[in-house]
């Protein structure tokens, strides 16, 4: 695997699903794998799962990890061409990227949306500006667009707690007071559309996602509709596409609840965390055995030390 | 051990320390306990000592220790049950210290009195939400009201100093600009009352300690008196208990010269470090053979790497 | 090698570039060399060269590296004999640098100059009482006046991309909108003084370096003169000495420009990092195969490795 930045690095789903469950039940089973190697973890935004996971997952493998806060203890970073640089920036992102990829034979990146400009957002200046200037094996830990490590580790845990073969599974928006990117959102959509899954999609309307990304999927408004006969209800809360980055509604009643619950066919509930309870949903959900959060959020390990494993194994 | 959170979690005081002297005396002999487990230290206020010792006695074990910094790149947590989360808290401690758990083997946590109201630090809210809700063993790296590795480290220099089988130890408040915690000086006397030692305690009136931890021992309110044929001197500052959190007195007569430390019988002076230069105490007496202040805080590794060392053999 | 603060403690330039280049052809080759040992790299100011490639000559010779960010994590911190600490400060330098002494068999420190006081600068306060109150081996990781650790990974740069047995070497100021210190410069002239290289210096008038520096080496005024024939052009903004850290010109006319170079002898373009482009360096002469800060920012994980590997050696 030479980059995972979305779900177009991945030729075969089942395939990576298998190597997940092989690295799942035997995580130090390739602890050699990593010997005199080393990864560097970019974080341009507060991270817990990620950060945590992500260095459990490579000590898993014996691989050494950096972790670089950039907000911190970094520079203003420019990523144009042919700027004068007598600004706040002190440093090209092609020589920031080059030199941090002479270090290290992997770098992962965290870097969010910032949800002021969709072209901006959706160009994934910074992913791409790695991926160009970067000679390591690069890692998305959420961009602009796309949080892959968290589908992969929801694709995980759904296959882990399926009952039926092909299940049906509800990816429900959910009200938050704040705007939040659709880079999670996106990213179980397109996970979901290419695995064994009955995927429905619901939200009020104006939350519609990126036409690329629901590639033709319809929509269900009715939020208790979708829920019915549900093996998973994923609910998450994303700012509007069309109006970019708007919270155009924190409508209560999309708050997931025991009595939809009820209509589901003895759903189990996910959320890629943090969730605000009460908020998203309900305590009597998230405290019930329907809950799957916490499986879901160790999955991240897993996750990441099958992407790292594939990497370190194709002869870095 | 399955917690270290004060001293209730120790059965045999001088088992323990005999456990740290051969810890201290082979630190490297124990180095592939730690193999495929791994620690998470969470701060949630600045750290020196604990923060490097703390490493280094993961590092000795072949523990791999993860450190999180809460304020600078976490969230803020939701402690309390059943509150609509739509304010600025965005993940509930259930969640977060579930996620941690499902991690680490071992999660520590510093987690300092903010000194604003005495029922909330001596709930102990934040280490006993650990202990409820995260399935990791945890060790206190200094709570609201209790420093055990501080004390455990103080009990091995004792131990490595005292020239009779029961040293007379004095535990002295001295003046301090700001308001300090109880958490050293609490956990100091609790420990020293189960060893075989003759404390003694002197301040002036109105810095009384919490009468459970004092636990009956009369107070000393003279000073040089106090100090007459002592063994050990330990200065420490400490707010109010009673006004609570408040600094009464900042009177500069309290503060440790050699001309007091000639009272006691050849005394060593003992602080937890970081310390304050002739406001606490007076430069000739830190700068002479009397202080024990760095071995004290060498030992600080000790004390850590002896507690990992217990839960990591008590099969985790 | 005890101590590694500036090229006083280099004994043998051409023994000590010879162990680097057997370093860096053999990168794993002592990766037992640091076991049970570790260091503690101590950042007062923002890094990321320096930060990464520590981290990795670190592990590979086997060696532990603890970061430390004082600003963001520490105390404030105490330099002055018999002060009363009763203001801000907390920790003295005697018991902190002896603290993290009895932790960490070696200490990297970097501490920028402030610019604001000759003599607070170039008395080399922090690093000088790191060497007196610490007793594990010291690393200067830039200091106020000096950067070793780039002046050898120069040095290493410069062997391997010379065509010429003595090549001419141009240390050229080149404009920058900010103050920045003199310790790159000084570094790079008293390394190059003491090599096999031709070194030239050019600058406007009134950026003169510490005469101690420059040590008799006469000025060429005259950029493009500096420029004829030469193998290496080195660029760097240092701000004034003599008008201590001022901005005194930031005359455009000195960027290094593709015309300029082609004054050059083929000569190749070296630059420490982080550079603003088209301030310091027209893009068209970074973009080109005769730029060779990348391999310059990647000799930083050698020199620094190799720095290390000889502490170790020496019986730590």
């Amino acid at each position: 695997m030479k980059q995972f930045l979305n779900i177009n690095d991945v030729t075969d789903l089942n395939a990576l699903l298998d190597e997940a469950l092989k690295v799942k039940a035997n995580p130090y089973g390739y602890s050699s794998l990593g010997q005199n190697k080393a990864a560097c973890l970019i974080f341009l935004n507060p991270s817990l799962r990620t950060r945590l996971s992500s260095q459990r997952a490579a000590q898993n493998l014996g691989l050494h990890a950096v972790v670089l806060d950039i907000d911190d203890q970094g520079w203003k970073i420019e990523f144009e061409d042919g700027t004068i640089m007598d600004g706040d920036s002190s440093e090209h992102i092609k020589e920031a990227a080059a030199v941090i990829g002479s270090y290290f034979e992997i770098v992962a990146i965290r870097a969010f949306a910032r949800l002021q400009n969709h072209d901006e957002d959706y160009s994934e200046q910074i992913m791409n500006a790695f991926v160009k200037y970067c000679p390591a094996k690069i890692i998305n830990m959420e961009s602009a667009t796309a949080h892959p490590l968290q589908a992969f580790a929801d694709l995980i845990t759904i296959f882990e707690n399926k009952k039926v073969i092909r299940p049906k599974v509800v990816l429900s928006w959910a009200p938050h007071p704040k705007a939040l990117p659709q880079a999670v959102a996106n990213s179980f959509v397109r996970w979901m559309q290419k695995s064994d899954a009955e995927l429905v999609v619901t939200h009020p309307e104006g939350y519609e996602l990126s036409p690329e990304v629901i590639n033709g999927l319809s929509v269900e408004y009715e939020q208790e509709k979708a829920f019915e006969n549900a093996d998973f209800i994923y609910a998450k809360n994303w700012s509007s596409y069309s109006d970019y980055g708007k919270v155009i509604s924190e409508d209560a009643s999309w708050m997931v609840t025991r009595q939809k619950m009820e209509r589901t066919s003895g759903g189990r509930f996910l959320h890629c965390l943090p969730v605000r309870r009460n908020v998203i949903v309900e305590d009597s959900v998230l405290d019930s055995d329907q809950s799957l959060v916490i499986e879901q959020a160790q999955n991240r390990v897993f996750a990441m030390q099958t992407v790292l494993k594939l990497m370190l194994e194709n002869e870095i």
